[in-house]
């Protein structure tokens, strides 16, 4: 329960954060611990949440509740022999299919790699949901099988089995119940307790800016890039933060399946020129370019599908009930905007996303993008591909044609 | 339950309320049937609160706020003939009773006072416990009551048994909650939905500022007090809002009997200076000093306690039961603090108040005070007089004599 002395009262860190001053870590601890017992209200937590959202809280609050909310669950360790154990953490955004390439570039590379990632919600993509589009694949390995598929291969991509940072969850629920989500320090605990309860020896993050992403103006995302740097680094875990756009969608495919082909083109050393450069920059590692271009990571990433039950030899889910829908230019000139929160939209209108968490995803549907920002069309030139299953075309088609702005020169 | 077009769906509300966004009144409209009817979450009134009270709220929603509010329970209404019906609402300071005097006075100049009233909590008197000093006086006289009085002698001083304003006791239990208590809008609403609700011509409103008062600074008091005036006309009742210092104690009396006594003597033209300047400003009529002097008001008083079942024969309960307890000053010089929390607190310890809604107070014990702000005090003159019943006198003594600030000069 939470304590009773005065300053770790209730009330009192309540009025402290409502009125900006510094809170010690020893009042964040007691705060949720609280929460986490019960003892603090949901009604007084929300409050405390909307306080911070106003108020902000400083670095060392930051790496309290950070420190607090990475202790309240399972951390996982791994054995001290072999490579450097690293992870990746993406703000989020359209395309984004970075993971499925860095893991085994990253493992190629020597370092071991325990990806624990999340499925996708609205119109983000989820990196488990494009893997469960490989026929067979399973993102449920208990511990012993992460700890086996990890000395095997040297990198895994599964689903939260374990209970990490519980405290986040519940943290984030009532979040997103009282629009408090999109609050810097919020954001930096939410993000690295559960990567830090990973047992990593380093992390890199991936912060993104622009239409289609969480924080739209470059500023906000250098100050999460700075604070999530100065949290991870104060608990211990060296990380680096890179800023990267995302205005319009990463690589050519948006959908689960499209996005796990395109993957894969990249491994083999042939994707999209963006994609293939973000991942090279994410992975920080003088060879990582070669490695990439050679294929070589190509083979390792079999290696982990094998291992995790996938087949590759089977068609994709979903690939073979879809309908492909070209989109022309209409008018010619220069692409000044193929809005990635648009493509994303359309995405899930086709229904490659889901609206609750829970729900099924289609993993054949979604959209190839053959233009992008910069470029010239010209009148009746294919500008998207529609890949859908009779569902959700004509709003996904209405967004699309939003979302591009061509301004004749 | 809350409406679910965009602009009046619970998410969009808060997401303007904690960007410091207009809210219009049909939003503050479905927010608060939302949180009456359990749609709105209590997490997410909590939120709502605290956005509220870091970005404030226009004079439009602060109207719209109240008025639903007073639009939540029963309304009481009194029939069309008879004098102007009119109240008085303070913010509430150590020793107020001006209630006790201005409702009868207020009578005999002409007007109906339906005064609705409260019971005390912490260092703050509740003017209902200051009348149940009187045996048999009874504050729970239901509607038909309430009229016949009304009709009868003028004035009542009673309790809330119609359900005035039941949305203000939801929200103030959660601000008390959440830390959100002292927020101008929330405060204002709070205080006018429930006398708007007993149906007044007029209203008059004294808004207290200093070391005993809820606000400490006279310009937060100024702001209420001009919100409140704007609120209150805007929904059709004229109000008028007069900021008075709550420095020191307002009489000489503290504590519940010992208030009552000293209000006859205000009603017999012999109150305390300041007590009576008080009621006379508050009053706003231009024969209530003469009457106030004339003692005609203590006849009114004495026709509302019968009629109200009270028995001013009697003596006053706990009376017979208390010791009295001289302090003497124990330097001479000029005083420049009574610090009426100190004496507010010094009351409470000795049993003048609750701890917690419900419990019993006693009703004898309490502290008179002899000296004032600006006042020559010598060593050993006696400055307060402790009344109490055996139980802390000692907290008592102490909190008094920080309390008391003399210079020598």
């Amino acid at each position: 329960m939470a304590d009773h002395t005065p300053d770790l009262s209730t009330p009192t860190i309540l009025a402290a954060t409502r009125d900006g001053q510094d809170l010690s870590a020893a009042q964040i601890g007691a705060f949720i611990r609280g929460v986490v017992d019960g003892s603090v209200t949901r009604a007084q937590a929300a409050a405390w949440l909307a306080f911070v959202y106003q108020r902000g809280l400083s670095d060392e609050a930051t790496v309290a509740l950070t420190d607090i909310m990475t202790r309240s669950g399972d951390r996982l360790s791994w054995p001290e022999a072999g490579g450097p154990i690293v992870d990746k953490h993406s703000t989020g955004g359209v395309g984004d299919k970075v993971s499925l390439v860095l893991a085994p570039l990253w493992a190629e590379l020597g370092f071991r790699v325990p990806m624990i990632s999340g499925r996708g919600l609205a119109h983000t993509g989820g990196t488990l949901d494009k893997l469960e589009s490989i026929s067979g694949f399973r993102c449920d390995l208990d511990i012993a099988e992460l700890q086996a598929v990890l000395a095997d291969v040297g990198c895994f991509i599964s689903g939260q089995t374990a209970e990490l940072a519980p405290a986040d969850r519940f943290l984030y629920a009532l979040r997103d119940e009282t629009q408090t989500v999109a609050s810097e320090p919020l954001v930096t605990s939410s993000i690295l307790s559960k990567k830090l309860a990973e047992g990593l020896d380093r992390l890199v993050l991936d912060v993104k800016y622009g239409s289609g992403a969480f924080f739209k103006e470059r500023a906000a995302a250098a100050a999460l890039a700075r604070r999530l740097e100065a949290v991870s680094g104060a608990l211990g875990t060296p990380a680096r933060a890179m800023l990267t756009p995302m205005n319009e969608p990463l690589g050519e495919a948006v959908g689960n399946a499209l996005e796990v082909e395109e993957s894969i083109r990249c491994l083999r050393g042939e994707g999209p020129a963006d994609l293939h450069e973000l991942v090279v920059r994410l992975a920080d590692h003088p060879d990582a370019d070669a490695v990439l271009r050679s294929g070589r990571a190509l083979a390792r990433f079999e290696r982990m599908v094998a291992a995790q039950g996938g087949d590759l030899s089977k068609r994709l889910k979903g690939s073979k009930d879809v309908v492909e829908h070209v989109v022309e230019a209409s008018v010619g000139g220069r692409v000044t905007a193929v809005d990635a929160l648009s493509v994303g939209r359309a995405a899930f209108r086709l229904g490659a996303g889901r609206a609750q968490a829970g729900e099924p995803v289609h993993h054949g549907v979604g959209v190839r993008v053959h233009t992008a920002i910069g470029r010239v069309v010209v009148p009746g030139e294919p500008v998207f591909t529609v890949v859908h299953a009779n569902r959700g075309l004509d709003e996904a088609l209405s967004l699309l044609r939003r979302g591009l702005t061509v301004v004749s020169e």
